[in-house]
């Protein structure tokens, strides 16, 4: 996969925020041979804690500004609303002509944070591993994270040639793929591609949970039937998701125009009782699925190859069959 | 599992339509010891031809009522829009006090369509399993695809008390769950459970396909971040969804209607940069899925515990690492 093996071409990191990516990254340098100094920092005490139980760095520490000292690759890992404050507390201490990266799920407003607040001599590359899960924390990381997806680097016109191949050289080297775009372009890729997902997951089950018809205890039990996969993306971490909407408003707002649209033809459809209509709509949609499995960014295994026993629970019997055998 | 093992109570099968569900009830009757006649019939020459090809049965029709004679268990495996049709042409064909019973995903208007068809000496049961995947037809279906799932049986007043039973003892037997309730209320629960998710999921995928300012390749490439969720369940049979639209119109307004509301509201919310609005919401729809995790209905492990090599294609290099490795 990684093209180009070999050490990372720096010797100090400072990871801010050690969430689920930031631990991801953190374990991910070790795994792939970074022998150096990993300063974490994080303002919840108690990720701090579990961070230096994990060993995921060498130093720990509450103070950002502390961490990032003598750093030659800032690595902030923070929601996209913390940037700016991140960026403004972090300035004073960087070293001269360090990298600052991030790993924002929105690129503009990121890039306006840090540029407004970090000093000139900082060189700024920001990015986005397009990679997750619905857990957080620092428990949740794990060194693969990055392995086979994409990892998006947004640069502007001035930015430094050098250190967005000594970035792009990082994620290769985690098992990512790179593609350059621009921070707009990324906003409004991801927008659709993510945003709009999650903005929908969250709204379904917030609308299943309200309605006073049908019982929770119901939508629990018959989840499997279609809702329980929109709970997954609306269980990821909620100020992350926040900050995601309220920084990138106006591509989020248009696609949700567009979905809204053509959820209303739908609607008119299944009214009037146009079978016709929803037929083609139905029956276009499952091409992109399997493009999406050619591209291998998703697993052909029926239920996404979902364990049969979804508790990891001990057999009951001893006759239990495999996870998803199929007989023929 | 099973709470009354044992032999099935009939003796002669036939199966109408076999797709995921039809040919995985085959395997799960043999599997679970059923040795007499399994009579198939489907009006697709060729998912008749795969099903004689892996067995599934002792007999294959084009003719519904053909391989209805002399079954005293008939079951429907059509699509919701085809009960009346099927029901038309094997009313002729029922052996007397034959039980029929149905798998559909609406309730309410396949009663309809029965009751109108069948004989008055026909012991009609109507059932759904809330059980499927994405795949269709009858390379699809696999034995133990019942397994620790919920069936609803919905009876009407008149119903065969000894009729349910053999019908809830055949579930039990395949390792489902048995739940009582009225068509009316399966067509509600399903509505927000099933019906609207898959209304949703083929809605976005095609709002991401007729974006044009963003390309199908991207979306493809970048589906990871949320998107490949949606597609799967956008990838579901065409035929039988239409189906379920338009028998299940009313339930399935009712609840679009709510979720429209609700996103209206979310919409409102990223416009006016109201972040604590959005959090509230975000945080809620967390408790859900643990409940559904607690309740065994989905797997707690990260990305639904996808293969972290979607292709299945064999590693690329030797120190490839485990499924979804958690380093520590």
């Amino acid at each position: 996969m990684s093209d180009e093996p070999g050490p990372f071409r720096f010797e100090r990191v400072a990871i801010v925020g050690i969430g689920l990516i930031g631990s991801s990254m953190a374990l991910a340098l070790r795994d792939n041979g970074f022998t150096g100094p990993i300063a974490i920092a994080d303002r919840n005490g108690e990720a701090l804690r579990i961070a230096a139980e994990l060993e995921l760095g060498t130093s720990y520490h509450v103070s950002a500004a502390k961490a990032v000292m003598g750093a030659d690759l800032v690595i902030l890992a923070v929601p996209v609303g913390a940037m700016r404050a991140t960026g403004r507390s972090i300035a004073p201490c960087l070293a001269e002509g360090a990298i600052v990266t991030d790993t924002g799920s929105v690129k503009e407003a990121v890039l306006e944070a840090l540029n407004e607040t970090l000093p000139e001599t900082a060189r700024i590359v920001a990015a986005h591993p397009i990679a997750g899960s619905e857990h957080s924390g620092p428990r949740a990381g794990f060194a693969t994270l990055f392995h086979r997806r994409w990892s998006i680097i947004t640069p502007a016109d001035d930015t430094d040639e050098e250190a967005i191949e000594i970035v792009a050289h990082m994620w290769r080297t985690f098992g990512s793929e790179i593609e350059l775009m621009t921070p707009q372009r990324h906003d409004r890729v991801l927008a659709i591609t993510s945003h709009l997902p999650h903005l929908i997951a969250y709204n379904i089950v917030r609308t299943a949970y309200d309605m006073e018809t049908v019982a929770e205890s119901e939508v629990i039990k018959f989840s499997a039937g279609g809702f329980r996969d929109f709970t997954r993306i609306a269980a990821s971490d909620p100020t992350m998701w926040r900050d995601v909407f309220l920084n990138n408003k106006e591509a989020v707002l248009e696609t949700l125009g567009r979905f809204s649209e053509d959820l209303a033809i739908l609607q008119r459809a299944i009214r009037w009782g146009e079978g016709d209509a929803l037929f083609d709509v139905f029956e276009r949609t499952r091409a992109i699925r399997m493009s999406i499995i050619d591209a291998g960014q998703d697993t052909a295994a029926p239920d996404f190859g979902r364990p049969r026993d979804p508790s990891n629970a001990p057999p009951e019997d001893e006759d239990e069959r495999p996870i998803n055998a199929v007989r023929r």
